[in-house]
């Protein structure tokens, strides 16, 4: 097998260029999550006259499942990337900036895409040669909840993993850095969308207006008590308000505001315990400022776990290849962040980790989803061979 | 002159359907203020073959002046409407309902426009018997400061007014209600526009970013002490935040934020006490928040200062008419809302009062400024009334 | 009667120096409201060798009335001048200064009962030559409602006055000043004493109480808004927190917070609406922070107002002595401080008006209610001539 | 020594009732930090006639070490419990109840302080049986840092200490409870005391004045955003406010407010970071509401740090007592709340646990610094034997 890895790492080597390209026309061309028409006939057409089996398991939705059948007995295992961008207005000087103004691959989705796309591209070269199939599961809408894993799931198409695997990119440190955790990794997390109706009016004329746009700012600043007092100081919790959209001139008092949050927890208690002291302010600002707050509440991805077992064998696997192609290996503190590949850890063992992605030269990089956002276009092939040498030892049911 | 007024009056009633047709095409097409071209063609037209002279006196703006030439000597009158709409989306059900999305006429300056263009055809017809000259002013752009007003005076091209007049309508009471009140009659008001720069980041990593949203809520709550706290409780002050713009989706925390709003104020030391305090707030937020905070503030109109001469002589020619034409003259307490209206009076006597406009059968009708804002069209003729007698009335000199 | 007055105004500058002692004496020995017994026995000794009727008809309070009987027909006339102190610790340097530690005169109720005592006393003296009643009213308990104006009022002790005067002193100007105003002159106002009850605990451990002491905080930020958004910015109001009461260490969350506050206001609607407003704000805190919020609401001294005609007649007595023994007499705004002497003039006519007390030399004078309040004493005898030479007009009921 | 271990505890069974009646006696006279005159000479009492070595270290504070000389060589380990009391006024019906109005045993430190003197008492009669040492220390002020045990280490008097340990009673369960945590196990916390100085006035003059009051709530509401927003999500961190101080009437614009807290965190990074960020706050309150912020910060108790070694030693040696005279030991998260235990543990190994005092029959106790904070007596008697054989074992230089 050692053999056959030398060759699939010398494959993916000589396509950098290819991954490289994918990504930058995916950096271009970004979609929002569940818009990504483009971007999803742009995989699929990459597969068109491979010899693979593709499936868009979800109605109206843009996931992709291209199954690769090794012709030997294995186990059957899911590789998984997704590939939407965000509402975010790039402001990089790449020449490959995006071109569909207000949106952009902030998260490094492209990124994602791009190397499992070629380390697809090797394995079917290579199928011939390997045990049990490969699901390349090329996910839609991560950063929308309720997200694409979810309907993927529930769409019975991967039904048949023996184990699942995916990666994200951050820049904490460079492409030299793989980082893994055990047990309960990203956090769980809810968002919610505040209506506030008032009274408009004019802006001379308060005490005949039920002012939305006040009861909003006093809304905001109430909750900021929901973790500054209402949870254990030991346990992780945000709630970040991510928007408050009031647009307007100077002399109209608003009628109606809305307002867009997300809650965040690494104690799934406090799932249930954040909506509810989230609606009790929403309920108490209704009351104190005479409007009417209708609070859209939606459980998001649950705290993404990654099997203890299963992601101790991808250290044991990564392990030794510290000092090849990678320089580092470390178990990393819980994330903040919240993933919807922990659905598919529900349902399927497997593990989740992440690869810098830290420009060179760079001290302070931007993070994920910074309107400067950037990349370090070598972590795609420590991401590839990384996935490689996992994927290959895992379909192998002679491996523990 | 009594006959002449009759003529005048009935003249006025005979071409009621014409104002009407006109005030509701001019709904139905509103544009915002300083983008009103299509409504000055409108208004320009209405006059193309009649015996004016029509200047243009605004550079690159939409301010119309139509001058009336009596064929006896008298008085320069100046006559005001003003024609901009604003940026609301119209929630009535009116079949003349705005067509251009997100403006409306929710302010009666369709209405002012058409009852003025009216009574401006009606002192054409009758201008032979007519002494001293009018000077109709279609003014550009009320509703956004600095305003028409400001560059139609600075234009030099009213520099010959004798007097001046305007009306607003407010639907306070039905068309059998005229209003008005002599000295600092309309507040003073100011406009800001106050940016937040922070840093942004992912909703789930608050630490690391300089968060605008909530810098922005808390200069909202601060500012509430302006008013509660820093002026005098005798004094009329207002400060209002009429807009509150930080769109974005759930994950994402704000790079930047932006907040409008106005203060109001019929104390003119006020102008600048509330500037100071404005800016001292916004000042300690950028400190305690970590954030950029640019305040762009604009002094806006100035107090409406209704000459108590020529408003004592507005109300002793309307007062004669009561039970008449109209049913209710009635001295008005202060209004806390502004109008560019008082740059004419800076300049030129006169004076400016309100009619009523309340549709009928509506108890709590919907204030100006309300999406939902409607119009009792009779109040169309009584403005026309009111403003023809006192033009007979002051056109001509042998009157004191 | 001219000749009276001269021989009136001399006694009372032979006496000057009494009047000042006695003033600070009653500065040096302060009593809280409804707990002025030994100044109300000092000021009850004072008349006891003298030719008066002396009673106190509030049971278990400490009003006196004098009741002087002039030996000719004639009107019935109430002066009153209020006694009780502050809970304020003196911050002056004065000789006699207070030794009543937390407690001080810094209202001049030191300086309105002696200038009363010794005009009463000059008064008695001439008392053979005076028409009509005066009944001296040194009342307790201004400070603090329900107040003790309500309860003399109430006690039926005063039914016969034809006529009430009274005076305040304030450091606006120096006592060459008197003011006056006519209608709504000084505001009504309100108090409040608003209890939270949470559940304390150690300050480690917030998510394990219900703090009250943040849920006050948020109370008190948010009632800001009853002023700056809820009352119509042309009429005067005022929401004022006095005391927020959490004593406590560094370490323990506080169980209970309470708060105490007043509203003013010129209009009376506003009354109900303050409380109406208040109360939601209360109630929606205790929703929001999950504590118990008791509202105890005392609608407190009424709108203070002027009779018109009796107004106007001091303003005409006192403009006779405009440059003999004060320099100005001026019709000053309306008042935002309310007064219990509201209640006699909603019985009587009558009328209240204020004397200059500002130092000598201070341009910036402390205001009533600071703990480092002074006063120039020569304020004493303006109030007391001003009030002598009023007296001796109305007493007179040939008089108009 | 098992059996005189077994003599030990049999001992302190036959003076249980001792123990009980001291602790009452502590209960019913509490003593504020650093004033515990009375306690400190009780506790020095009984230990009059007794061969031990009596010492006062600290100057002017109420530290007592008790020297206890084995007859063998051996380690010397010092044993610790604090004796002062809480500003909380007690609102339990123990018969025993605080007699200093104001002043109570909230935290259990009668309960610490009179099962060590009848742990001394034991190991005094035992003394010529044992090897080694022991340094009784009692302990004043634990509650008010900058506390008791940093002036006992910084004396000298317990330089000479091989290791030390401690005890906290917890009401999270009964006696039957033994709980233990090794590293940073206790928060770190500093304490701020905030002075806001404006400028007092009437309550109807709010414009006159500078509001502390109104600058303090803002100070409070802003403070929250120090966890909700600028630290890590993953770390521990709490602000709370203990203390807000503006006593007064209803009608008193404040001068000057006091606002006490604290800061815990187990991060150490955070001690400088929660400085720095509240002190920003502090500074932007007095820019924004031109009032003076005094930010007076004390660095508190630093992390309490269990050493590795030490603490896996008691819970070696307790695990064999496991169904003996308590029925679980428990490794339990880290603590929120902070302990001077710390300083000890920065100069000598050692560890610091707790023992459950949940009274019988109670489900929701409440816990430390509650006005109704109750305990289990029994707790004394599981916390003296497990601290009598800690000590055994670590006297004897023989055990590792």
């Amino acid at each position: 097998m050692n053999e056959l890895k030398s060759r699939l790492f010398k494959y993916l080597e000589e396509n950098e260029d290819e991954m490289i390209e994918i990504r930058r026309h995916l950096h271009k061309n970004p979609e929002l999550s569940f818009k990504e028409t483009e971007t999803a006939n742009y995989i699929e057409s990459f597969y068109k006259d491979k010899d693979v089996k593709i499936t868009r398991p979800v109605k109206d939705e843009h996931a992709i499942i291209v199954e690769i059948n090794g012709h030997k007995e294995g186990r059957t295992i899911g590789l998984r990337a997704d590939f939407d961008a965000l509402p975010i207005t790039e402001e990089t000087d790449v020449p490959f900036k995006s071109t569909n103004e207000g949106v952009m691959h902030a998260c490094g989705h492209d990124v994602h895409t791009a190397y499992l796309m070629l380390l697809a591209d090797a394995l079917i070269s290579f199928k011939e040669e390997l045990p049990g199939t490969i699901k390349i599961i090329h996910q839609h809408a991560e950063e929308k909840p309720p997200g694409g894993a979810k309907s993927i799931v529930e769409s019975g198409a991967i039904d048949d993993l023996d184990e699942v695997y995916g990666i994200h990119i951050v820049p904490v440190a460079g492409p030299e850095f793989i980082g893994y955790n055990k047990g309960p990794s990203f956090s769980g997390s809810s968002t919610f969308k505040l209506t506030i109706n008032g009274l408009g009016g004019h802006a001379a004329s308060p005490h005949k207006t039920h002012d939305a746009l006040v009861a909003g700012t006093n809304f905001v600043n109430t909750v900021q008590n929901v973790v500054s007092r209402r949870i254990d100081p030991l346990d992780m919790g945000v709630v970040t308000i991510g928007a408050f959209e009031a647009p307007g001139g100077y002399n109209v008092i608003q009628d109606k505001v809305t307002i867009k949050g997300t809650a965040r927890y690494l104690n799934p208690d406090l799932e249930e315990k954040m909506y509810h002291e989230i609606k009790k302010i929403s309920d108490s600002i209704a009351l104190g400022f005479d409007v009417e707050c209708d609070l859209e509440y939606n459980y998001g991805y649950p705290v993404l776990y990654n099997h203890p077992k299963e992601t101790e064998r991808v250290a044991n696997i990564l392990n030794n290849s510290v000092g090849d192609y990678f320089q580092q290996l470390v178990e990393i503190p819980q994330v903040t962040g919240s993933e919807d590949f922990a659905y598919y850890l529900q349902k399927t063992p497997g593990a989740f980790y992440i690869v810098g992605s830290k420009p060179e030269n760079v001290d302070q990089p931007y993070m994920n989803h910074h309107p400067k956002f950037d990349v370090n276009e070598d972590c795609m092939l420590v991401a590839a061979k990384s996935l490689a040498e996992i994927t290959l030892n895992r379909l192998d049911s002679n491996n523990e």
